[in-house]
């Protein structure tokens, strides 16, 4: 079964399992910034006293739970509940159903299950590097030809938004309609664009950028020049360079990574990097994630950083029915991990060194997490060893080979 | 992971994944006739217009769908909308989450997970017995020992009600209190019968009869003799007999098959033969399950007999804990079956010898699925290749040994 081989290429990589309810607190999911999602969550209706109360007073809310429409907010409040007792960061498998109340039609169910990996507790770019390539691995492995992982920043469409002249206020009702652009096209966006209300040199100056942004070969530096003065300051950019440099040459055959700067992805909640993957077999894309590190912190009161991707079952299913993809790659059985590795980074710089050490490492056998190395080297590999790691490598800033240096030995 | 190996027993003996979606119409759900579990629905509200208009008229239904409560339920709905593509019988596996909103304890959850097996389009006893004994193999393979199958009949405990003269519409409150009895204890079930309205001369009737039904030594026979005259003409003491004879050599080692007439099991849609396993070690049922010939029909129009078993899975998981199971046991990995052999039997009177049969193909890496012969036996062996079988046997009727007649070889 496909989802074998993905979770085979996810725990190669470090993930693990874990299981998130299906049920949450309706507060929690509608105050969640799940954009277009919120409106279509299937609400649970209170039980006995609490619902006779909410009928008698009218205006009461009826309902108190909702099924969760994605596996993201279920894993923040999770992992704000139980931080204590978890791997830090944490790098969680979750395979479920979601729900959202829309019509179903090919490629959209009421019910549908999404296969997700997430880290929780990095800052740093080597999470959208090892999640890319997980999951572009596990499409691969699958079968999957001709993939294209699409890449942008929120913080660069932020940077549009202010360059065009829409107000803070209104830059999530800029991002829904642009987000349109695949669906409505360009006079569509501009179109919703007035008649929501968006200052008219605002949408002129928008019409003005769009061919620099629709254009397919636009390089991160064309849009920076296009945006300046200031662009070059923009976080965004720096970090989304750094991400395709690393990416593109670790990627599987035949899938490749570009910058995208028309990608806006639904959901509010995001707040860096987006990305998803598409198929030249299919119209919707297979996967979708980004980096949303203020979700934990609204329900722990103390921010932590978070970077997840998320592949759509039900499409994945219906491409490999389509794309004829090989079962003999899909049944290939997982066998236990030879090793089970922590490889250490100095930092995004050695990222570059460490992924070729990586899948080597893996092609033998191992499970190889990466992990940023801290400070405190010593009460790190104690924690790893804590969550069953059994091998410790490290990759040292400035040499120019691959070459993976042991640091320690459990056992 | 324990699934796997249960899934692993389930496949060999012929039964097949199906999923069904988690939501279903309220409606379903609350006519199922699910016993105290209807009250424990956590039900959709109604959504966009429906809604408003449900709200404004007052006395207007909020909720639409509901969370399914069990496993059973969905599959029968499944069953009558696509009988027509599906194998007969139907012999399904499903695992998945069900949802009942009570108050969490130990080994109880708002959401927890089943694994069931049923067998859909077979009235006779040979569904009983495979569902049985799989479920018993399968609880063994992981380690269970000491395990006990009680069974009962639903057609039994109609009996009893009519002895003691419970009126035909007084019999499920009867079986409500009674089937409390390990929980509020033999004085408990009488004062609820009192309560409950119930005539005195019918709860004086019961309580003489209750020292015979709490005889753990109890048999068949002698339940029949304390009802006479008429008892021995009940069906459900031929069928349960017969099932007590046929599972109990053919169970793992250290497992056995009681009779217990204090079983009753809390769905009202349970038609005849109910089960469940205990274990020494947990206060609760690990499995429950029994025959429902009446709900595909409900829906249908047309009745098709059913019957399943139904492992609850944190319970399993919270046993598995305690008890220490051999963990070497639930990672075998299960290898792709040698061959896919329907064995077929002409009556229960062969399950005798085809049991053996079936096993020692099993532990050669066989998957056997018993079917019951049907008078046009090569439309049968046409309808059991199309699903995938690729040998054929037959024990025949008086037959000593346990040998297998090879009727034909697919492709």
């Amino acid at each position: 079964m496909a989802s074998h081989a993905i979770v085979g290429v996810y725990r190669s990589h470090g993930f693990r399992r874990i299981e998130t309810p299906a049920l949450e607190s309706l507060r929690l999911l509608v105050g969640s910034e799940g954009g277009e999602n919120e409106k279509l969550i299937f609400k649970i209706l209170k039980r006995g006293d609490d619902l006779e109360t909410a009928v008698a007073s009218g205006g009461g809310e009826l309902a108190d739970l909702g099924l969760r429409f994605d596996l993201t907010v279920p894993l923040a409040r999770y992992y704000a509940e139980n931080q204590a007792r978890l791997p830090d960061p944490l790098k969680a498998i979750q395979i479920g159903p979601v729900w959202r109340a829309e019509r179903p039609q090919k490629g959209r169910f009421r019910q549908f299950t999404q296969c997700d990996i997430d880290v929780v507790g990095v800052g740093g770019i080597v999470s959208e590097v090892e999640l890319i390539l997980a999951t572009a691995e596990a499409l691969a492995r699958l079968g999957l030809a001709g993939l294209t992982v699409r890449v942008n920043d929120r913080r660069i469409l932020g940077l549009i938004a202010r360059h065009c002249g829409f107000g803070a206020d209104r830059q999530s009702s800029f991002f829904i309609a642009f987000d349109k652009l695949d669906k409505i096209g360009h006079e569509g966006v501009l179109a919703e664009l007035r008649e929501s209300g968006h200052e008219a040199t605002a949408v002129a100056r928008f019409e003005a950028l769009l061919p620099t942004l629709l254009d397919a070969q636009m390089s991160l530096s064309s849009l920076e020049r296009a945006l300046a003065p200031g662009a070059d300051e923009e976080p965004g950019f720096r970090s989304l360079a750094a991400i395709l440099g690393i990416v593109a040459p670790e990627l599987p055959p035949g899938t490749r990574v570009t910058f995208d700067a028309t990608l806006v992805r639904g959901m509010g909640y995001y707040t860096g990097s987006i990305f998803e993957i598409v198929s030249p077999a299919f119209p919707a894309s297979i996967a979708g994630g980004g980096r949303y590190d203020r979700m934990v912190g609204r329900l722990l009161g103390r921010d932590v950083p978070a970077c997840g991707f998320s592949i759509g079952f039900e499409r994945l299913i219906a491409i490999l029915g389509e794309s004829g993809a090989r079962p003999e790659a899909m049944a290939r059985p997982a066998p236990a991990p030879a090793r089970r590795i922590a490889l250490l980074v100095d930092d995004d710089s050695g990222l570059p060194r460490a992924l070729p050490a990586a899948r080597v490492l893996r092609e033998q056998g191992d499970l190889v997490s990466l992990e940023l190395r801290r400070k405190n080297t010593r009460k790190q590999l104690d924690d790893l060893t804590t969550h069953g790691f059994s091998d410790f490598g490290i990759v040292e800033a400035g040499k120019s080979s691959a070459t993976v240096k042991p640091l320690r030995q459990a056992g």
